[in-house]
């Protein structure tokens, strides 16, 4: 049995780590689970699986659920609530799935307290890789990659030795405008932008798929992650999302992970590691049904936010938070309707001129960076 | 340093085997070989690679080549040099690269002296798969495959489990005819099936792969090599020959193994299990560059020849014998001129046919069917 503390229970990720909890009461026990804003899937999951502690993001959201709670459940709102569900005692794994950088200080505090972490929320290792990875190898714990990619690179890399990779290549499906070109963008609508061509996900990261920020991301996830240096890092364009990425060996061999796009595979592949359950629900891959798969290399001025990931992550220190943070305060902003798309880039792309890299940052010094570029980027908006 | 043996080193994957010893001379050492018939390369391979023993398959050959050996390099001729070379003291590891079922004997001494093998000589599985594995797991050696669909699949299985593997996935370029109706196989040539879309191998296995029988050993072999069922073994066409084989997981999770086609990758694999070394020649996989996979079903009355072989496999016993002694004269005869292309899956038919398999069969009782079957084909011829 293994008790799990999820955080962000009501969000695409946290749902669908539900659905896997849910396929095998016998392995799997929530604990602990927090929730943003969604009351009615909050208490859904609250009852369902009765964890026994809950924290919610907001005094608001407490006083609508606390009386529809069972007793012996302990809620609390907050910022600290959020930290005590992550570092609950009878936990022995978190799955981060909040949304953005409110994710890192819980699991800096879950990576103190030896759980094992199921990363999820990308914006942790992109804001503090080096503080991560630092604290996971000092207090020994898993950091268990979610996402499809990053979980393909794991399972290739399982049995195989980290000096034998010669590089890891991430697939891209290129999101819902993979097809428009940059002029096709200039006038896209909010709507145009959320239709993902085979994944379904939560609005930001779909926005981050359009804008193929989310590969650039992934791409510094995957640097701290693998320890890879970035040049050997390479993303390919693959517009059925069915190869979920791949690992070159330096005997020329490649191996891949594969499946139908469904990111319960990944999410229990964290929760079962380095062992497999089966998985009932999901549909099995048939190449012969799939027929074709095709690949293309990735254009970087068609694709800005991609390049400006590879440059951020390159120079390092505080640059990946700026570009974190700048993208976070523009898809808001999109979402919001207050933005064009392709200004997505352009604020962006204005922090980071803007700014300069501190080397090896504090945490305090990230935080702090992290808020100056937020309100640098809504002062442009 | 590896010490190695190598039978049939004048073959394609001897030639190709060497090559690999040659570009790491720290790591591997030839220390025994052996060849048929061609003098020209064996006496080159002879010079270069200095072992240790030689064993050549007539005393036609051995008295060719005596005196143009340097001094101190034993050589011998016949079937038993050749079990000598393959379980020469000083080797440890045999790759078995001969053709056709007299590789079989070697490789069950070679397990008997304790000496891993790279099993080239798919027959040797075919034929005997229950005693060749069980003579492994006896004396604790390894199984190591050079054949790439099954270097794919081992590759693939490393770091899993066994009982979570849900079907093997071998992939099959369809060979030379993939394109071509049952119709349009009544007249074609020799020239024809040995031009081959995609591998550059020996005569006899080109000829199996525009029959697709080449696949259907392999699904013989992948199910002893792999302790696997027929009925989880599965074929796939995929016309490009990049991913060379899959793994299918029971949480849905799917592990390929791609590359350029290059046997030496799966032949260093199997010297090198289970690190990997670099592989500088080889022409990498460049995905973007190939653009776009194909794969279909495979049409078992198109290709009856791998229905032979599942069939032959599900019986057990001495059907696989049968099968595959049955298609080595078939092929013979038809490199020979005697009969057409279709005419070899007719004689396997008729051999099929005609035999009642014997259960657990004995070493000897399988080479007796093997040669009643040699006998009764010819005499069809």
């Amino acid at each position: 049995m293994r008790n799990i503390s999820l955080l962000g229970a009501t969000g695409s990720i946290g749902q669908q780590t539900l659905e896997v909890i849910r396929q095998h009461p016998e392995q799997f026990k929530l604990v602990a689970m927090s929730f943003g804003q969604n009351v009615e899937l909050g208490l859904k999951a609250i009852h369902e699986f009765r964890p026994k502690f809950v924290a919610v993001q907001s005094k608001e959201v407490y006083e609508k659920i606390r009386y529809d709670c069972p007793e012996n459940i302990d809620v609390k709102f907050g910022e600290e609530a959020l930290v005590e569900a992550a570092t609950y005692y009878q936990a022995d794994l978190l799955i981060n799935a909040v949304i953005g950088s409110v994710g890192l200080i819980p699991t800096l505090r879950a990576i103190e307290a030896k759980k094992d972490i199921a990363v999820a929320n990308k914006e942790t290792l992109v804001t503090a890789g080096h503080i991560v990875t630092e604290f996971a190898e000092r207090h020994q714990v898993n950091l268990l990659p979610v996402d499809s990619e990053h979980s393909a690179i794991f399972q290739c890399l399982q049995g195989e030795k980290q000096k034998n990779v010669e590089r890891l290549i991430l697939t891209a499906s290129g999101g819902s405008f993979r097809d428009k070109t940059r002029e096709e963008l200039v006038d896209v609508t909010i709507e145009q932008a959320l239709n993902h061509p085979n994944w379904s996900m939560g609005a930001k990261i779909t926005i981050d798929s359009a804008t193929m920020m989310n590969k650039g991301l992934e791409v510094i996830e995957a640097h701290w992650l693998f320890s890879i240096p970035y040049d050997k890092i390479e993303v390919l364009l693959h517009k059925e999302s069915i190869i979920h990425s791949m690992v070159e060996f330096h005997d020329g061999s490649v191996i891949a992970q594969l499946g139908t796009p469904d990111m319960k595979v990944p999410i229990q592949y964290a929760l079962t590691y380095p062992d497999r359950f089966p998985l009932q629900t999901t549909e099995r891959l048939n190449l012969a049904k799939v027929g074709i798969l095709h690949f293309q290399t990735v254009d970087f001025e068609r694709f800005r936010c991609l390049k400006f990931a590879y440059e951020s992550g390159k120079i390092g220190g505080t640059m990946p938070t700026v570009l974190n943070a700048a993208n976070e305060e523009a898809v808001d902003a999109f979402l919001k309707g207050s933005i064009s798309f392709l200004a997505i880039e352009e604020l962006i792309e204005q922090a980071l001129l803007k700014h300069e890299a501190i080397k090896n940052p504090s945490l305090e010094e990230i935080l702090e960076v992290d808020q100056i570029t937020r309100a640098f980027v809504q002062s442009l908006i």
